[in-house]
């Protein structure tokens, strides 16, 4: 069948699923060692009291769990969302001015639809998440990179970025940043670029849209306050139980300022009217009735181990000219090959070989030959990770000493 | 703190909160007998059984049902919807051309994101369901009535709508149509006018979003054909556990033209990723496992209990110039009282008076005075109907009485 083009709003014309994704969706199979997807380690989950909480929801509570619920979120969810917060280093989130959303890809969603007009521009950090470009695109924002270095956003680009955009006129919808262990670039924001970072937004009135989902997954030390705790009107903050808990019940939320939260809510509503009652009130009793933390604790345990095995196996088995940085914490390793190595052929290339990265393409605004590539450790155990490294290490060897002779 | 509307979208600043919502958030209480919620009846659901697929859920395959799934969704939900949708009268769908959404509001909201450009029309029935005019606002789609009678869409009327839309240069985004137990109107499109409603739209090449979460609550016979058995290819089919199981689970989806379907998924998964794995597991058990079709028979008859219950009520203590139809299906009664009767401020004197119903001015695109009402049986036992409508009485036969002598 022909598609028929003229049905088609033009955001829908404008996406364009990327050769990444039609990759993945012929490739993934179980031959393959996939250090590419995000997926957190469940398997140590306490699952046979989740199970009996599980089973109570519906056997004393299925006629509320399995009900509609209020828009905004349970606000038993809210509150331990809340709760949540205080341990990602605001201590006093308001449970009235969270909005719980199916995921927090649709709390990114919802805020493009509350603060984006299409041809406004989303301020980025380059790479960053993959998700959020997609949202970026089909709301038909411009995301435009601020530079960055390897602890992420530099506060004095983001004032040139921030000035030259206003100069150029743009309507700037938001600053959306990834400030602890971001995906894909591991970067953690120092704490003193955090407040510089708010200062400059505050001093071009731009909104700060702070995405935190990996900010307990840290490998040396508690967590670094997230921007919004000092910046609470002029920061939307995300999180999610995707990595602490489930990404599978798709529960995340947004901490929103009180001058804005009631256009969020609405926004959210026509959305998805709520996310899933049942969903709220199994993270709720996660979070309420067993040791949340101390899995947090556990998964981060084994992200570490698993970080260095991959890091070392990189070390051991790739050439020295692919640079990266040791994990210090959240999901992923990022890499950088020499100049001119296409990332997105080295693919294809590691797929014949039996393991699979995201190339940094995925993750750009900018459009042309990426040498950059993501590999995900929490999924994988440490055997299979520098197994998957080796596999890889002919084709990634190989394309660096081509680099080296052009 | 001064909302600081600059920062908002256009579509967030014309997002207007309903009088109707502001109120219900103010009077929902437990002393209202609320006629209003379209809440399905929920204890007679087989929350044993549930209770221990919700355990092994968890106990058993916790890792996959905490985990991501695929952003169209999983095989075996996509199967189950094809087989309700069987029972709706669909019976080839190609599970193939199904996107699961966390709920059918999701699925709204994903067809104006794929097919709708910000100053298009929805055609749509003139009272129709709150959520969808809400979802319209937000992308800046101007929903234009198209004249109705009590059996629904009138062909030759949308022929001249349709005609008079492209006479101004609009592009039509879609027809949106509840066509089986409409809300709120309760109206059933006759099987011939589904045929013919299919080919106006087709010579206009108007694609059809046909939503139909009430086709299985018939009180008498089958449910009639939906328009998409025999017009696959202009028609997005939207279906929804929420009225036959649970709506707490956020479980809806979308039958998509093959032509569309990798724009549709890709927007919905930019919007949401995917929705719950947990809850289309447990939805898929629910179809699968235990009687769902017995569950929807039970349900269906004590709805026809109740609204011949309600309409008994209705017919007894208001006035006879207030005006329904008994409810052939579906989740409404719809009642139109004479012209000038402000069902907003009547809303208000009966909370006074403990019962709550929602205004027609809710369901209609045309702002202004309206007249109508919607009252809702699902949830409620026959005695407390009868009671509702007891309470509500005074004011609604004063109402009537002013309206006369006007």
């Amino acid at each position: 069948m022909q598609p028929r083009r003229e049905l088609l709003s033009h955001r829908a014309l404008g996406v364009t699923q990327s050769a990444v994704r039609d990759v993945f969706d012929i490739a993934m199979g179980p031959r393959l060692i996939s250090l590419a997807g995000g997926n957190p380690w469940l398997a140590d989950l306490p699952l046979e009291e989740l199970s009996r909480i599980a089973a109570d929801l519906v056997a004393q509570q299925g006629t509320e769990s399995l009900q509609y619920g209020p828009g905004q979120g349970l606000l038993e969810m809210r509150q331990a969302a809340a709760a949540v917060m205080a341990v990602d280093g605001i201590p006093d989130a308001d449970p009235e001015l969270v909005v719980i959303t199916p995921g927090s890809q649709a709390a990114i969603d919802t805020a493009c639809r509350t603060f984006g007009n299409p041809g406004d521009v989303v301020v980025v950090e380059d790479p960053t998440f993959v998700g959020a470009l997609t949202t970026f695109n089909t709301w038909e924002l411009d995301a435009v990179a601020t530079p960055t270095d390897e602890q992420g956003l530099i506060p004095a680009s983001l004032e040139e970025t921030l000035t030259a955009l206003a100069a150029e006129g743009r309507r700037v919808a938001f600053l959306y940043t990834i400030p602890s262990f971001a995906n894909p670039s591991g970067a953690l924001l120092p704490a003193e670029r955090r407040d510089e970072v708010a200062a400059v937004c505050e001093r071009h009135g731009v909104l700060i849209v702070e995405d935190n989902p990996y900010g307990q997954i840290a490998f040396d030390g508690a967590p670094l306050t997230p921007i919004a705790a000092a910046h609470r009107e002029n920061t939307v903050y995300l999180g999610t139980m995707s990595k602490i808990f489930s990404p599978g019940v798709r529960i995340g939320w947004a901490l929103v300022p009180s001058a804005l939260k009631r256009e969020y809510y609405l926004a959210a509503e026509s959305a998805f009217i709520h996310a899933s009652t049942y969903s709220q009130m199994l993270s709720t009793a996660f979070l309420t009735q067993l040791d949340w933390q101390g899995h947090v604790r556990e998964v981060t345990d084994l992200y570490r181990e698993r970080a260095a095995a991959l890091a070392g196996a990189v070390r051991e088995h790739w050439d020295p000219a692919v640079e990266f940085a040791d994990p210090k914490g959240g999901f992923f390793l990022w890499a950088t090959l020499p100049q001119g190595v296409d990332t997105l052929a080295l693919m294809h290339r590691g797929i014949e070989a039996g393991a699979v990265f995201v190339p940094g393409a995925a993750f750009s605004p900018v459009e042309g030959v990426h040498s950059t590539l993501r590999l995900a450790y929490p999924f994988v155990d440490a055997e299979r990770l520098v197994e998957g490294v080796q596999r890889l290490a002919p084709a990634v060897n190989e394309a660096v000493a081509e680099a080296r002779t052009r």
